[in-house]
């Protein structure tokens, strides 16, 4: 069940309110979303650690006190127990569950997490002009793990994974302009034109996410991904953790634009 | 015979005395070097105009009054007749020679044009720590005829020309970067690793300039190049215009990093 929202608030109250359930992409369009990761405290500044290493991948735009589940910083009255439309519960590395709010498992040791996703630079390519041929199947944009390793920080190591979209060369250099003015929603592409070079043997079978065939004339153009930190995190095999589910986002009341620092 | 200089002025007060006679990259480092159009006034306002729209294989960085040698704009007591080190003298679209200087050519209905040159741009990717591989073998840029034409004035029309250099794709994405900052010398690569989408057959054989192998894992870039403005003069016809002889560039005044906006 979809409704239209106006702004990032709109969104979040339709969402609490269970109006709206489904996935967020094209929620309150302008406005920032973003992943959610909530580690216990005790492994928080490992956590935090990796991502000031791994800024591409892992921008983040956020993150509570621990056990507050306000964020004041990333929007009015957020409750990140109950304003994303679904969460997931994992323990010991191991998905356990996905749930529609997490006031059930919230904890005085709960850290949460907010970091800046695709979403946000997409919507700048399409105001731009560009084609992103997901977007005209009606389908998840293709993911890659990749041979780059992040740099890790204790129990989180792994490889960087990435997401693609193919575009004709001048359109590539185009997106490359748009996209290194919004580094903190992952930036420039790290890739362009040779996955093979990057450790991706079949561009046809993405680990994550749908495969997307390339056009006659097109190059695949990579970005970090977000999909990085929570296979990090899952691959930590921590006790207890909670992610967004995938495309159901935190939807903030930050503007995208706010993010173009040029 | 090369002789250091510091500052574009000395490098001008060398070539007029006669003192550096060879091309002059790296003569003068940070100082913006220019590539020379000397056309008769009645065509003047139609390579203006051609300039004005093909802006990135002609960035027009300044040009004079008719049978004014002078171009205050762009460095003190520059003398277009002298200042730079080898001439080239066209008549009815033929290269009839080449000389030292055009005291002996000029005439009151001469306008010069400077356009900017991949000198500046280089400059700035070098000093990013980019290799440029024409510069490790101390030779040419390869330069290609394209497919892609450009926007025609009166006389002047025919195809873009490139320059090429090759680049691993991080740091292609890196060169796309710094010189989308310079738009003023020739800005933002044309296209990225489809030689072939462009009418560019061979990449092993240049239209103009010096073939430099790719290394494995990079991709060929390409720029616009001041050779387009050239190649569309000859092509014109004109019953006499003026030159530089390829890489004997007129030195200026100004510093390639007044051109990176950003």
């Amino acid at each position: 069940m979809t409704t239209a929202a106006n702004t990032g608030y709109e969104a979040r109250q339709l969402i609490r309110a269970r109006k709206h359930t489904t996935q967020t992409s094209n929620l309150a369009p302008g406005y920032v979303q973003a992943n959610l990761a909530i580690l216990p405290s005790a492994q928080a500044a490992d956590f935090l650690r990796f991502c000031s290493l791994n800024p591409k991948p892992c921008p983040l735009l956020g993150s509570s006190d621990a056990g507050d589940w306000r964020l004041p910083q990333l929007g009015k009255d957020i409750d990140i127990r109950t304003d994303l439309p679904k969460y997931r519960i994992w323990r010991n590395g191991a998905l356990e569950r996905e749930v529609p709010d997490i006031k059930d498992y919230w904890r005085d040791d709960l850290v949460a997490f907010l970091l800046g996703c695709s979403f946000s630079f997409e919507d700048e390519l399409l105001r731009a002009g560009l084609t992103l041929h997901h977007h005209e199947r009606g389908c998840d944009v293709p993911v890659y793990r990749t041979s780059i390793p992040t740099t890790p920080a204790g129990p989180f190591a792994g490889p960087l994974v990435v997401s693609m979209r193919s575009f004709k060369p001048a359109e590539a250099i185009r997106a490359i302009q748009i996209t290194s003015r919004m580094p903190a929603v992952h930036g420039a592409p790290v890739h362009i034109g040779l996955p093979e070079s990057i450790g991706i043997a079949d561009i046809d079978k993405p680990d994550y996410g749908t495969a997307v065939p390339m056009e006659a004339g097109e190059l695949p153009v990579f970005w970090a991904c977000g999909v990085t930190p929570q296979a990090v995190v899952e691959a930590a095999g921590l006790d207890f953790c909670i992610t967004h589910a995938p495309a159901h986002m935190l939807v903030t009341d930050l503007r995208n634009s706010d993010f173009a620092v040029l």
